[in-house]
């Protein structure tokens, strides 16, 4: 029983994500289907790219991420199906597979088999008439090969990455917010393990790490590990984007602590 | 394994979806649930319609769509199940499926049979204690003859239709508003086909038909052939309802362009 | 094939309910997941509460229910185990699970088998690392005891309870408030089915019970049973919570009507 995961900025109060599922269990009835998110903002590629990466890994090899987020439905952008050794993603060649393009072993497809696609296919969704009928043929085993042509020229998105200046100095930036308001950031929590740091976010300054939301009271800002292993800008019982008033984009900087500063100091917000 | 889809007005806070998700899974372990819309307006039967109308087809034949729109529960309004060639629908009768009982062999029933229902029935919540049931039933093979008996008077609610007039005038209106603002018309592209047409709408004129987004610059609006194959007004990278402040409900005049008219002009949006 | 729910504040946008449903997969293939709730309000143990203790009773016996709801995420609050003799729930230490531990037969049993969860555990997402693989490992069969350690001790959220007063009066309050704005609140109808009762909430007076919505004009205030079978006030057609300023905590008082008393006249909010 493959699985197909769904990613789309589609909203649930269309159909439009369940009328995918019919099609997909038109071809593959017994495929297990799982939604990742349906609440992406509207073309926000990068959201999208986010909560993919943070979910993959969580999922049984062999799954088949399908996602659509798609700003140029109808325009000559192609198909895309990506092959890694631990998964395989459909949908459109817009940068939204990224992530999976840099693994060892990816390889990128272009879907250029109409004969595998729904009979019609319309000019505004492809995630119904091309995307959903290729995951479930993927479902039934059959092979890229059969789907798609491979190319190298699969369209990335060029994503700021964070940066380490000498032993003492990190910059990285925020680039998710969560329900909870928690400001996720690029910057690997790894990196902050030795030594004491500072953050410093929209003109505060907080203490990175602590360890979780339980060591400082309700209303405190804190920096800590996220679930995904990097810096998160959080606020106990509360909303650090609304706290701070920042976004995806915001800049976090990090120094170390010299221990002649006071690490209580700093931890103050 | 049947598939049966869940549509209602629910919502995903209160955990209403899920029990009737419960009571379907005690009687029938094997079935499918596909969830088509759970954000339908309060009460709003007709967006419900739209919803239905348009993935119902994407379904393989002998799915069972499951649908709670209700503002009658409780009051005399009778449950209902209506079987076509290709599916059956589970719900109260107030309209909900008007389009199934349009189509060519549609067999409409009251459902009667309170021994097919949970124990008790509350006054409140029939999707948990009578259409559940039902269509779990019908899932594991009861014949509608056994859940209830064949009427001629199912509501149907009455729908603007679209209309042409003469050979170079169609009139038809706004029947749906999706997630991305696109306006959703009643007006059959294949109408359009022949020739070229300028479509009104809130005092504005576009080309009508486009056929993709792609075609414009972002922030164009644009007339193009919906993924339901009627006429859909849209922004590209934007909302057509907020830009044209109209909704469910707005009117759309189409003319078929003179040749001695510019084309281009009217394109101007 | 054994049943999973999940109820979570997640939401729906950032892909963790998707994430803990890869976990569970990849341990347990062939479980059922169904979504009782994403949309908890952040944090908010008694809503989930609310959720929980009106499903639950509606799915087949052996069910486990997995929910996070979880402000001490990564403070000293435990991972918890609880049975009863229709369900098993799994979760955090922190009241969620009162109404459970309150049914007779109910055991709880601390979460102390690491080697049970993922093998990495982070600070902030225990419904991934450690409630996930738990859940999964119920559902392929292994038993509490060996998943964690029996307690008797475990967190009970005090809660206010309804209160006859004599005869002839009764104080509920408001427990949750619904997508509809429907008032639901503590009372049993049972309480109410003797003679006629008049409703004080928010200043207004009401005719508690009328069997239906269908029963008043739109727009009416009035009291009914809830699927839940206490004391609802709803407004057909409209939202009790706005139309009377009033949501969770607010208080009902209840009076028996005498006979000399106009129920008429009480029936006019």
């Amino acid at each position: 029983m493959t699985i197909i995961t769904l990613t789309t900025d589609f909203g649930g109060a269309d159909g439009y994500v369940g009328t995918m599922k019919g099609v997909i269990l038109g071809f593959a009835p017994a495929v297990r289907l799982v939604d990742l998110s349906h609440e992406i903002a509207p073309q926000d590629i990068r959201q999208a790219i986010h909560v993919l990466r943070q979910a993959a890994p969580y999922f049984p090899p062999g799954t088949i991420h399908l996602a659509v987020v798609d700003p140029g439905v109808g325009s000559a952008r192609q198909p895309l199906l990506v092959t890694t050794p631990q998964a395989t993603f459909v949908g459109p060649d817009n940068g939204l597979f990224t992530f999976a393009l840099e693994q060892p072993g990816a390889q990128a497809y272009v879907l250029d088999r109409p004969e595998a696609w729904l009979p019609q296919v319309s000019r505004t969704f492809h995630g119904r008439d091309i995307f959903a009928p290729v995951a479930a043929r993927l479902a039934l085993g059959m092979a890229p090969g059969d789907l798609g042509t491979p190319i190298s020229n699969a369209v990335r998105l060029a994503q700021a990455a964070p940066q380490r200046i000498g032993n003492d100095h990190v910059v990285g930036s925020v680039v998710h917010v969560d329900r909870f308001g928690n400001l996720i950031s690029d910057v690997p929590a790894a990196w902050l393990e030795d030594g004491a740091w500072v953050c410093q976010i929209a003109d505060r300054e907080i203490a990175a790490l602590a360890s979780t939301y339980a060591e400082v009271a309700p209303g405190i800002v804190l920096g800590l590990v996220s679930s995904g292993g990097t810096l998160e800008v959080a606020v106990r019982e509360g909303s650090a984007a609304r706290d701070l008033g920042v976004g995806v984009g915001a800049t976090l900087t990090l120094r170390r602590i010299q221990w002649r500063n006071s690490l209580s100091k700093a931890a103050i917000p």
